[in-house]
């Protein structure tokens, strides 16, 4: 029996492989993907990530593995079907047919952003289309851009980015808004930004990279000549095989704190998956390690 | 006035740095020290901070100052002497006379570990004398090693040091302990586990790396042959500045969830300074990213 199963191979996961690593705990780090790393993967360039500025989504992931390789974090590959509760611990089923006991499950398997699905959205990830202005706001000071959505994050996102970029054309399919009155009444003060409302993104287009967004409205389609388009219409947490085992928000994020430690003793929760503000690769790394110190501690009172 | 005044240049007030530059956000990062970095200058190898494996802490700090240079951020030199409530925001009073006016402060101080105040610590500190098991204890697998303290951290310390070295000399000034019943008696059940009671640290000794840890014991004194010696008395939250100002727990840490908001709007905490479990640079650089995403809340409240 293991001390620990860790379900997800991001940074979350693979941060606490390291420190279960390096205090010797029993474990296995199953990942579902081709390769390690989550989302970061699949990201252009992580500008945020303290102590490694500019370096490729792909290239932060391979460091990040690294890093786990030279600390002796074991590895499998896996698609997890479901976890039981057994005496004494957990039982975490692989489609293969394989079985792993363990007296812990941490799950980090992350979260994914809502898409348009409109065309050109799947070519220009990454290179103009955007899910987190925070992450991708900065690389577009003194452009004009659009962001797509009518919460508080989609109203957070355009107020950010009306700090730094020449334009923000404010696309939302309403007229009224789900985010807070105050945050809307701000975004309406900044000279920079225009409201395009009770409009439909209908497709991205472009030449390398995005040069247009066109809406349409009542009036018939528009061009919104801009460079950059964030969608901010929301997030998926992964955690379909934690429905029925721990108790999850009405967002499907599993409720844990910045322990890590859900509803259910012996289940942990690091990452994008768990109610939290902020997620970035370093609130997700910073969980990965606060999860495993929780798992010795919970291992010590047993 | 500036938007926010960050208040430390450890990796919390570092990482605060970049996201406020990326954000647009007015500000300054205030620091005290010759350099940047915090308790990481002092660290011989930071070896759990994820993607950057095998960092001496001075070059692991120069990383997250280039990162912070490359963005923008503006440092100053300055100790601050006190932080006043003033209409709209906030007074930052320098030593040299100097002051900011800030709408928000984030206070980034970190902590500093309690000493033993023997001969031999501070000349063997990060050479064999650590303050951190969850840090340094990988460094020390299949040696013999002493923890000193009898709190709830210094046996998860020796139990985390019992799974990866040869011998763990426990030292403790008296016979009971102020940790859990059930962590002490977990630590009893370990095989190479050897308590030394009634005991008070004397000296470290040894050439060039720490050989011995000489303890008085009432049949007079005993030299343990260790080659590290892991002091767990506790800490010291950097948080004069904030007594009276913002509410402190009973050991003097400033009362802040993973948001790192404090009681007083307008003050947010982060890193080492604030109440939470474990205190490591990916968490501090966590804490650094989420205080500037709330802060730009708390502005866009305004």
């Amino acid at each position: 029996m293991l001390d620990t199963v860790i379900i997800g191979a991001g940074p979350a996961g693979m941060t606490a492989g390291i420190y279960a690593a390096r205090a010797e705990l029993s474990h296995i780090v199953l990942e579902s993907g081709l390769m390690s790393g989550g989302q970061i993967v699949n990201t252009s360039e992580v500008d945020n990530y303290p102590g490694l500025k500019g370096t490729g989504g792909f290239d932060l992931a391979m460091k990040f593995r690294e890093h786990c390789d030279l600390c002796g974090v074991s590895f499998r590959d896996g698609k997890v079907t479901e976890v039981k509760k057994q005496e004494n611990g957990f039982l975490v089923l692989l489609e293969s047919g394989e079985s792993y006991s363990a007296k812990t499950v941490l799950f980090a398997t992350g979260a994914k952003h809502r898409t348009l699905s409109i065309p050109g959205e799947e070519e220009f990830a990454g290179s103009g289309v955007s899910y987190c202005a925070t992450c991708d706001g900065a690389f577009f000071r003194g452009k004009e851009v659009a962001v797509v959505g009518g919460g508080d994050v989609a109203i957070e996102d355009a107020l950010f980015l009306a700090r730094i970029c020449k334009r923000v054309y404010l696309v939302h399919r309403r007229e009224e808004f789900r985010a807070a009155k105050t945050l809307v009444n701000r975004l309406r003060a900044c000279e920079n930004v225009t409201f395009v409302l009770n409009a439909t993104p209908v497709r991205i287009t472009g030449t390398g990279r995005v040069e247009s967004l066109c809406v349409k409205t009542a009036e018939g389609e528009r061009e919104l000549p801009v460079s950059g388009v964030f969608v901010a219409i929301g997030m998926l947490p992964n955690t379909e095989l934690l429905t029925g085992l721990v108790p999850l928000d009405e967002a499907g994020y599993v409720l844990a704190g910045e322990d890590c430690r859900t509803g259910v003793p012996g289940i942990f929760a690091a990452g994008d998956l768990r109610t939290k503000h902020l997620r970035q690769v370093v609130t997700a790394a910073a969980d990965g390690a606060a999860a495993i110190y929780e798992i010795e501690a919970f291992l010590n009172q047993q």
